[in-house]
């Protein structure tokens, strides 16, 4: 293991590799992360963190290099995050998706990493306030977190960004599902991408419609834009940088910036608690161990709660 | 509410209504749970769990859909439960793939039901198994449970069955991915759908290739076979079903049938115990409580690991 404080000046510095090795370090679940904690700690609470989400096909790799590109000719120093639940079979996709950000491979002014948190006992609440800190310490002005595929987990993420896109695209019925799915609370801002193909005109009414008849504002005052966008052409994205700089703005203006790092704390700190305690449930020893339990409950000789109850009573001693 | 006890009744008459409705209150975590998982006991143990998984697009749905009219034609009662992990953006696609298994609709010898799982603490560790119960008690002899979508709560999902079943489709590039990924220790029966397209020979050869350099073996003896199916038109289903019924032999003559209840029971004490400890993580109160923590993470005055000793250390009392 490489000293940890060298990594963590090497990453100060901007050194690729060395920011590249403490998220790994992260993603690894290393026993060194409260070590690391304390060693970033001094150097973070710059960065603003934007979450983008949507559906596969949405075009969110495409959206996020058009922020790079726009933010690095803005003078901004940009990290990208882009989270993959660790799912077996979201690899394929990730690496495609991971080539359309190359023409940034070389710029020193921006990191990019895709995260996976396999090993991560905290799961991705806990490995992506980490992996923030990382960026946040390397001098991040923004740092993009894309989040790939769909799922409960992708959801948690956003809810830890400063400012949330919802990226849509039109003739993708997403409107409806948006409304019905409830990710009309979660966005900050909307994007509809793709904004040259047909239905793009119908998709931003019908949001703008149900954004009225749920009169969904972030807090007082604060109303969703709705920002069209083609990203493969770089138009609108301006557009949309500005709208993720008025969200930053009105978040300011109203003495609200503390309410990401906050949200994020929170969650990283309920996260290592509970993998804590999921260790010392697994470790239960006896008639409270787990597998004694589930013979039990096959048997019929208990039921599953019950056996809950004889567990929590045990690890709480 | 509804007696509890007339419902269990109904739903083990077959009562489609009652079924659904007991699903219900499993997706909704109704404070009932308890009382239920009691009702259901003394009828459960019966019906055997094949999980289906795979990338979008291999045909999950349409195997799915072939594997209850197969297994119908043969005079076994089926139950499905498609899980969603209570993506907000999966709503859409889950709709148009439930659509295809229209024609089991009318069937008193199957039961369909998609599950969410938003509101239950538990997530689908605790989810799955309790609506299982359900459909075990319901009479079901195989429940077919297929994931939608990719994640990591699908993996955990499929660590449920008695026999998992992953399906691959020619030309996905999926074969490289599935041993990089390490799915190839989940299957226990590989189907490669869309067998009638180019380079079907291809991925059949590369699994079969990638199963004798990794030897996997689900215990000793057990080969896991490669079915190659064309689930839309019906070719290879037969064949599909031969292999999950070899594999319930398998376990049966090794004496391993109790393996997947215990799983199942194991994850859902462990998944009620965890929702209970986060329920009083979430209830703590004065320095301990979880947003006077994260003020202190925010300010520098504390790491998030020390917080989280403080939570570990409070909720033990």
């Amino acid at each position: 293991m490489e000293d940890l404080e060298r990594l963590v000046a090497d990453a100060r510095e901007g050194v690729p590799r060395a920011v590249g090795k403490l998220v790994s370090l992260v993603e690894d679940a290393s026993p060194r992360l409260r070590e690391l904690a304390a060693a970033l700690a001094p150097y973070t609470g710059h960065a603003r963190v934007v979450g983008l989400t949507g559906s596969p096909g949405v075009g969110k790799s495409t959206t996020t290099s058009a922020l790079v590109t726009a933010l690095r000719a803005d003078g901004r120093r940009v990290g990208v995050l882009a989270v993959d639940p660790s799912s077996p079979f979201s690899g394929g996709a990730l690496l495609g998706d991971r080539v359309r950000m190359s023409e940034h491979a070389t710029d020193p002014g921006v990191f990019i990493r895709s995260m996976a948190t396999r090993g991560h006992l905290g799961g991705l609440a806990a490995a992506t306030p980490q992996a923030l800190r990382v960026l946040d310490a390397a001098g991040c002005d923004v740092v993009l977190v894309e989040t790939v595929g769909v799922g409960q987990s992708e959801v948690e993420v956003v809810a830890l960004s400063d400012t949330t896109v919802v990226l849509l695209a039109p003739g993708m019925g997403d409107g409806v599902q948006a409304a019905k799915a409830g990710i009309l609370e979660v966005a900050d801002v909307f994007a509809v991408n793709k904004a040259d193909r047909d239905g793009a005109d119908a998709t931003v009414r019908e949001l703008q419609h149900m954004m009225r008849l749920n009169r969904v504002e972030k807090g007082p005052s604060w109303r969703v834009p709705v920002v069209r966008t083609v990203a493969s052409s770089g138009q609108g994205i301006d557009d949309l940088v500005a709208a993720l700089d008025d969200h930053h703005t009105f978040l300011a203006d109203h003495d609200r910036l503390g309410e990401g790092p906050r949200r994020r704390a929170r969650a990283e700190i309920e996260a290592i608690a509970l993998a804590d305690l999921r260790a010392r449930i697994r470790s239960l020893a006896g008639s409270t161990a787990l597998d004694a339990l589930a013979e039990r409950v096959v048997d019929g000789a208990l039921d599953p709660f019950a056996a809950a109850d004889e567990v929590v009573a045990s690890v709480r001693g």
